[in-house]
């Protein structure tokens, strides 16, 4: 563990966001500046690649070595098949593999797995791999799972969860995604 | 309207995050950072001074002049009387009049008011101004108004309205605010 990264009143928590509506990656992003701006070491595992968005990569690149993102996985994989769903595994095993080396590490204060939900209800990460690696993480470090559909064993581990409820949505009435809120 | 702060094809959004849970200012917060990342004007207007954290204050100042929070509003109104109402009162009608100078100016991209659903709420703020307000507002600015119960007024007005909603909450488990999380 690298010393001084984690100050040691900390008790770190586990945090959940899910739903259906839009914010769960927004607000992890939101306390990822919040922790920045303490001082705090970042890190950003991303597990559906299209979930990425532009002007939160720019930000990172700004923010230096204490705010990072790793893109980690492939696009959406509700209907992928055959050599396409192959991939999705791969991608998923890769970003899990590098996300609990990263955890067990203590390198960081706060670490976001990102749409780590959505990789779990597809079946692309088990979630007793994810409950044994919860179990595994530094007291102080604090970890954030985002996605929707969490399941119940990963609200049942954590100590903050918040569901995003959709009540409007502007695609809903014909308005495309804007550049600096949708991407 | 400074000349090139906001792009030709963007249609301004009204957004609200509402409800009971986390993640309503911190969304916004991640919002404002991808913006910023787009190279995006923001304002972050704060109503409510207890609402304030110390990390998104220290993150402001590292992004510079086009990441700006000011601060408002006074404590927590709920049980205010006396002359701490009558100081209340005026931090807020301070407060919206600035916001509403800003909006009309034009000069940013995206401007947050944090907490105004709150200051509608205890009724520092009328929910007629707020409306009349948003119709001023030019054509490609997005305007985000947190807060929990939020007014039917208002969602009725919104392009995109999530609810955040609490399932699980540590201080419930008797653990405390946590540094960089929580402030």
């Amino acid at each position: 563990m690298r010393e001084g990264a984690i100050v040691s009143d900390t008790k770190g928590l586990i945090i959940v966001h899910t739903g259906n509506g839009k914010g769960k990656t927004t607000a992890a992003l939101g306390m990822a500046l919040r922790a920045w701006g303490q001082g705090l070491r970042v890190l950003i595992v991303q597990f559906i690649k299209g979930n990425w968005k532009y002007g939160e990569l720019k930000a990172a690149e700004a923010l230096g070595p204490n705010f990072v993102i790793r893109q980690m996985g492939e696009g959406f994989v509700k209907d992928a098949k055959g050599e396409a769903a192959a991939d999705h595994q791969s991608a998923a095993n890769e970003a899990f593999e590098m996300a609990k080396a990263e955890i067990i590490s203590g390198n960081w204060n706060l670490i976001i797995l990102d749409e780590i939900n959505y990789a779990v209800k597809f079946g692309l990460v088990s979630v007793e791999d994810v409950i044994a690696l919860l179990d595994q993480k530094p007291e102080q470090m604090h970890v954030v799972l985002t996605g929707r559909d969490a399941r119940d064993e990963i609200i049942e581990k954590a100590d903050l969860v918040t569901e995003m409820r959709e009540i409007k949505h502007p695609y809903k009435k014909g308005i495309k995604a804007q550049k600096g809120i949708e991407f």
